[in-house]
């Protein structure tokens, strides 16, 4: 498993970042709006809290535990973010972090070569000078916060809607100057979708190295078949240090490690970085999504991971160059189902505001209305095909799903795009992301020639599947694509004719410009080109249709709530650090099956047997052989009622002493409707129990430097 | 893999039979018509031609060889159908029949008990006593053949067109009354859709003994990745023998084992019986499969493969519980993405007739117009549905998907239809079908419940999503369907709350009639009530708009047809015997890969090797064991242009000499739209070469009494 397959494998990276680094099929339109409008009536361990407000009374009232300012204060010196890939704490006043395994798969896969593969064999410095630095990697803290609402609104009413060019530079001088004078990176953070603006000012760590990682084989154990469920038996955890001017950094907030384990029921703390959440969403705006988005979406998922496993299935070889994307479409297909359960579930609509609410007022349901016309609008069939479906397909390229039509698409675009001025460009390929951009254009990842007629040749089949072949035949009729071959031939011929596998000829047509493009002759390009113009028209219908559309309704909404209740309920996600509170607590199944809330080593051991051994329910041979030195009876994993969505991935899990009990890694599958609603009862937060950690570090690692340095000892925690 | 699985591994089982005895989730809307329209102008290999009109002109003019009278009689006589599961051919004067494993593996299946597994073992009968009677195998050889087409037109004529019940009678007492004189079972054939009748008179062998079977994993070598693939390497083989009055029966005309091989380009016979073909659909008609049948189809097969299979993931008995289903739906995916490419290859739609068509008579237009006309009110969609997709879901019961469903359908069915006098009840209900339809209620096959909740949620969460929302808000609105319930909780409650698993109480509720029903308060029979009379409406439109509609016109485009070109064209396959020509001939892939004809040994043990000896690439011991003795360069599968389709498996591969080369078992990916359309191109007809069975049988498996019986030794094949 690569890095970017483990990446994705957990709900716990931040859905944002994972649309930033994968590939475009799978945007997932909701994310595009982070609002605020929450029901104020709220379940007792609902919320994923600002410090600068967290939930005192709540967690007061419902577990008699008085949150206070130096707990609290201590906590979020503890808390960090790793940059772009999750959440993690601070463990040892030397610098010493934990956070997931598939949080540090990325650079774990950076340090390893071909003969020594570090997510294959795990990882451990035996002395302090063996800790391997992470190139790229950054640790923030959050150190100040600042409520800057008050001048940054007065800055965007002065501003025009349209451009908010000069409010964006006033928050960027803003930034800049608080950044000068407290030597901290500062950002100002968007809550209640522009109800309020704080100003966050991070301490950055650089200097990050590599102490332990356990093998991908435990701290991944059960695969995708196990993927957001419970009972569970993962060990996925690493640690890095942060380094300051070559040496560990001095850390006065750090979390002890719990030894006294966690009683069932017991309040914990879960501190992180929450992704995205659309709790605001409209009930009109949510059936879009459960009738016309999740169908669609799933439709996609099904049929590629049955194409992607059967060419897998065929050679050992196959079976490599496929294994990243299908571990991707399996996770997102997980997660797709879950969600659309929970859309699909009465429960969640209660509470939800509709157009038709008859207690709104009149400005209320206004902007609930224009959110249910812009989903009317866009799920609405005509003539077998809606602008959603179009968009989907054209503007984001499902239906020609290869990385050689991405290129395709790029180059031409940003030959065109080039040419005008910065403000004036698709948003892409503005000058602050061109870098970046160019990178990914002329990056020498390998791409498959099979692979890419596999995936083309489905996504037109596809295509001409759609609406009865309606969009199929619109693009015959268009001359977009030939009228005398199959899907499949096409699909054969474009690939296979286009040279832009080639990073050389990609550079080629990058740097040649608008000439290079027209005058290539790469029926790719070609195609890319031909259309272009329609797939831009259908861009900005959509944008302007849905994007804008709902995004001023739903901000509407939402300072319209906000300005009724204030901080009693808290913001959407907005991948910033939050609290959420919450106890120990099993579960029970749909199908009745009683979930004890925590899994022991013996568990692991017995569910590896009951697969006999095979791949992916086969522990490394490390356990296989420490197995008689281990306690059987040693706490694994452990689920807790915690409010959570992708992001917190490497959270601590914190008991009320401020101890680390516990490392969030996954949801269960009730979970994945986090992203819509909270519920108590099925829905669960999936940790590493501190337990397991040390004992793996004392008996299989034999890391005793590092359980010295955590200041406790095995046996203590018995 | 189970008997059950196995049967529907390859293309090869006829797909009439499948449809009798699998679920009837897959029933295949377009094999309901057999028809005869066929193009005059055919390729040269086209063709499944009657032994009583055989391709003499055709092969006389490609290969330049004589079919005569002797050979063709011989040929006739040697060939026999396996009832209920494919061909075969006789292979020694003692009455030995070669044929696919696959064929065989129901008998093996009920051979088999827990501690003495033939499909895993295999089995070969050392002496003559040994050889193990298979119960309810039945052999037909077709004896004689008689045109009977005068006086059955005549009888329809004078008959009605409703009912059919006089000619229907006529034509039991004219099988009867030919029975009775030859002591054969005869059986009427409609040929060119009642262009033409036969009178087919079968020599019925009852008493069959299992003589060898090797193990399923090499007889299935490669499993569902190399299903309708090649190169390949399956010894797809077993043996029976027919007996008479307790002996070896004496047979006059069987098939010599031919030891010189096959030569590149060599014209090849097969004589078997192809079940079903379709080759007369119009233009519009076989739009409607493409655009509405087959999309719809692969949403369905896709979904479960899924589910099916991330549900045997996540334990070895789960696994065990729904690998029979999920063969199924990979068999059934692999086939319909063939069929589909087939569908959207330009160059099938040339030759149909198409409504538009200028130079058609105005009297056969008319037909085509019918039939485009009833296929544009099926696939229509009207408030997010469509007549044909509510079909599906209601009638075909495919958004209740689970056996408990079935069972409460025909139990509630049952009682309604037992009340009516027998020609006015369902076909399914009446007097001749009740016994086989009593039987399959009584089964006492194991229904899982877990197996039960999945299927189901996945098929109502189907139906949630089908036309956005607009089928299940019917079924709430009808109150078929709570409405504060998801897919999931009525899924679980229904099946939880339903006894319907119980055998007991199934022969309860059968023998209780109407009353019984109606005071049933079991969920699945309440709800199978609920929903009676709607799917019983939309079966009645489904079955006047559609199925009578088109088969009258077809009926009537064929009438037109053969009345022009009488016996020059080859009539649609009808599950009876057929002769196809062809020739030893590779092929190139769409990726430009040139395909050998023929495979060998060596080519196994290294596609083994390099899967690593994973199964389903996994050889059994015994070859293993053998590999020494084996020559490597012996031929072990090869591929034909012979014309052939589901039902042709087992069917024996000829030379001009009239001896066995070979043994049909599959046809290659591109076969599939022989259903449609027959392209030499890449369409291949994928056999065990002969070479390879007598080694096995000679170095493997012992079977010096069976090789001494085919009158050959090893050494001679060299």
């Amino acid at each position: 498993m690569s890095a970017d397959r483990a990446e994705v494998r957990c709900l716990f990276i931040s859905e944002k970042e994972l649309i930033m680094t994968k590939s475009r099929c799978f945007l997932f339109v909701a994310l595009i709006f982070c609002t605020a409008l929450t029901s104020v009536s709220l379940r007792a361990d609902e919320g994923m809290w600002l410090f600068e407000n967290p939930p005192t009374q709540q967690v007061k009232a419902a577990y008699d535990f008085a949150l206070t300012e130096e707990w609290l204060e201590h906590v979020r010196l503890a808390s960090c973010r790793v940059a772009r890939r999750g959440s993690a704490s601070f463990i040892s006043p030397n610098g010493l972090i934990l956070t997931n395994h598939h949080v540090a798969a990325h650079d774990l896969h950076a340090l390893s070569t071909p003969e020594d593969n570090l997510l294959e064999k795990g990882f451990y410095a035996e002395k302090l000078e063996d800790e391997r630095k992470c190139p790229g990697l950054e640790i923030f803290v959050l150190e100040k916060i600042e409520d800057v609402t008050e001048i940054v609104s007065a800055a965007k009413e002065a501003d025009s809607i349209k451009t908010g060019t000069r409010s964006n530079a006033f928050i960027a001088q803003l930034e800049q100057k608080k950044a000068n004078e407290t030597g901290l990176r500062c950002e100002v953070i968007t809550l209640y979708q522009g109800g309020a603006y704080h100003l966050y000012c991070y301490k950055v760590y650089t200097d990050v190295r590599l102490v332990w990682a356990p093998e991908e084989s435990i701290a991944a154990f059960g695969g995708d078949p196990d993927n957001y469920e419970f009972p569970r038996y993962c060990l996925d955890a690493a640690m890095f240090r942060a380094y300051e001017n070559g040496k560990p950094a001095k850390i006065e907030h750090y979390l002890k490690w719990g030894t006294g384990g966690v009683k069932d029921g017991e309040l914990v703390f879960v501190s992180g970085h929450p992704g995205t959440t659309n709790r605001a969403f409209t009930k009109e705006h949510l059936e879009f999504l459960r009738d016309v988005h999740f169908p669609w979406l799933l439709q996609k998922l099904f049929r590629r991971e049955v194409l992607y496993s059967a060419y897998g299935n065929r050679s050992l070889e196959n079976q490599r160059r496929i294994a990243d994307d299908l571990g991707s479409v399996q996770n997102y297909r997980k997660r797709a189902i879950g969600q659309l359960d929970g859309l699909q579930t009465p429960t969640l609509w209660e509470g939800k505001l509709s157009a038709s609410d008859e207690n709104a007022s009149d400005a209320v349901k206004n902007n609930a209305d224009a959110i249910a016309e812009a989903c009317q609008e866009m799920g609405e069939i005509d003539d077998g095909f809606s602008t959603y479906l179009v968009h989907d397909l054209l503007e984001k390229g499902e239906a020609f799903n290869s990385q050689t039509f991405r290129y395709a698409r790029t180059l031409v675009r940003l030959a065109e795009e080039s040419q005008k001025p910065n403000e004036e460009r698709l948003p892409e390929y503005r000058d602050g992301n061109l870098a970046a951009l160019k990178a990914a254009l002329l990056s020498d990842t390998s791409i498959y020639e099979d692979v890419e007629v596999l995936k083309l040749t489905d996504s037109l089949t596809m295509l001409q599947e759609v609406g009865q072949g309606t969009a199929w035949n619109a693009c015959i009729e268009e001359g977009f694509l030939p009228s005398d071959m199959s899907p499949k031939t096409i699909a054969q011929y474009f690939i296979v004719h286009s040279k832009l596998r080639d990073v050389a000829e990609r550079k080629r047509l990058m740097d040649g410009g608008a000439e290079a493009i027209e005058n290539s002759e790469d029926p790719m390009i070609v195609f890319a080109l031909s259309i272009d113009e329609q797939s831009r028209d259908i861009r900005q219908m959509y944008d302007e249709i849905f994007t804008a559309f709902t995004t001023a309704a739903y901000t509407e909404l939402a300072r319209q709530r906000f300005t009724e209740q204030g901080t009693d309920v808290y913001p959407d996600a907005t991948l910033t650090l939050r609290l959420s509170h919450g106890k120990v607590q099993g579960y029970t199944e749909d199908d009745d099956t009683e979930i004890e809330p925590v899994t022991n080593i013996a568990g692991m051991f017995e569910r590896a047997a009951s697969h006999k051994n095979r791949e992916p329910f086969d522990p490394p041979q490390s356990w296989k052989d420490g197995k008689a030195a281990l306690d059987e009876n040693c706490a694994f994993n452990l689920v807790s009622t915690n409010d959570i969505i992708g992001g917190n991935s490497g959270s601590p899990l914190i008991n009320t002493k401020g101890e680390l009990v516990g490392l969030v890694f996954d949801g269960n599958i009730y979970s994945l409707s986090n992203n819509f609603v909270y519920s108590e009862e099925q829905s669960r937060c999936v940790s590493v129990h501190a337990d397991v950690v040390l004992e793996a570090l004392t008996k299989i690692y034999k890391a005793e430097r590092i359980v010295k340095e955590l200041g406790v000892t095995a046996t203590q925690q018995q």
